[in-house]
């Protein structure tokens, strides 16, 4: 797979760089650091393309043959939007509003490409089982949830063994709807050796 | 993470191997070779469990300290059971019924622990976007359709960008429902130091 352009992935997110290398793209990573605060009144759906666009217009874009990709997730629960844990009592407590429970994930994309600019964005539904203290415990000092909205990987431990139940795409929840951003990019993609 | 007692997986796959692997089972791999021939009048989706139960009684269970942990995955489209293709025109033919259409992802596992034998399945639904035959083409050309149930791996490339929908559980498509293993096995897990 060979693309035309020379695609820069805006976001510092080992996810999404591990999204898009398994998937067989080839690009730069140039992370933009932004403001991430919103207006409360915009509708929480709506947040990740906001973002996802502020990375990308962040980027000094010169280059008409570049394509500046950039993406925001936000974990949805009962109409509140959780953002990364700032310690442990926020990532436990977290984690006990994601249990037993259904959440939403949503991924803006933005896409700066051929002079244009797109925004588009994902949602998948996540239910997790009912999760024990000691499970939450066990995840929260073992691995990493301060990076993650929401305080957890769905590739993570408590993703992999909590979650029974997703509707949507996979990707999506790790933080990049992959099957999207391949569409959009559709057209500077060759298939030829 | 720590099991009481020492589990043996009696199937060769390497996605099994690396569900486990990153859910943080430590487990040993002893593959068992069975006829996976099944009677046809049986209902598609009881063959993973026969079959992952065959595997497991496969194996010369002596130790009652060991858990042996088996399983089978199995495509069904249109009311029939898509096997690993065996050459590239059934690998393309199983990927172009797939195309624009929804299919079911059925994994058997079967667990002897304890003097006792337990099956069970996990069913996902999945949706391909229509693939076009460039995409089929590169995908069975340049990655490994022959040794996966349906001729494509959901973490492949052809998964990645054509799946834009499924229900259920990711690593069931994958090969092994991961949630219900750890479930099933929750008597023998400590999570102390």
């Amino acid at each position: 797979m060979k693309i035309s352009e020379k695609i820069i992935l805006v976001s510092a997110s080992p996810r999404r760089r591990q999204i898009l290398e398994e998937a067989g793209f080839r690009f730069e990573v140039i992370p933009t650091a932004v403001d991430e605060s919103f207006d409360p009144d915009l509708p929480a759906e709506k947040v990740p393309e906001v973002l996802a666009r502020r990375k990308v217009e962040a980027f000094p874009y010169e280059d008409p043959r570049q394509i500046i990709l950039g993406a925001d997730t936000v974990v949805i629960v009962n109409g509140r939007i959780l953002n990364k844990p700032e310690d442990r009592q926020e990532a436990v407590e977290m984690l006990k509003g994601l249990s037993d429970n259904t959440h939403r994930v949503v991924t803006g994309v933005c896409i700066r490409a051929n002079n244009s600019l797109i925004t588009f964005s994902d949602t998948t539904l996540v239910h997790f089982k009912a999760l024990s203290p000691q499970e939450i415990d066990y995840y929260v000092d073992h691995f990493s949830p301060y990076d993650k909205a929401g305080g957890y990987g769905v590739q993570d431990f408590i993703g992999m063994v909590g979650i029974d139940r997703l509707e949507g795409s996979f990707y999506n929840v790790m933080g990049l709807p992959v099957h999207q951003v391949y569409h959009h990019l559709k057209p500077y993609i060759r298939f030829g050796e």
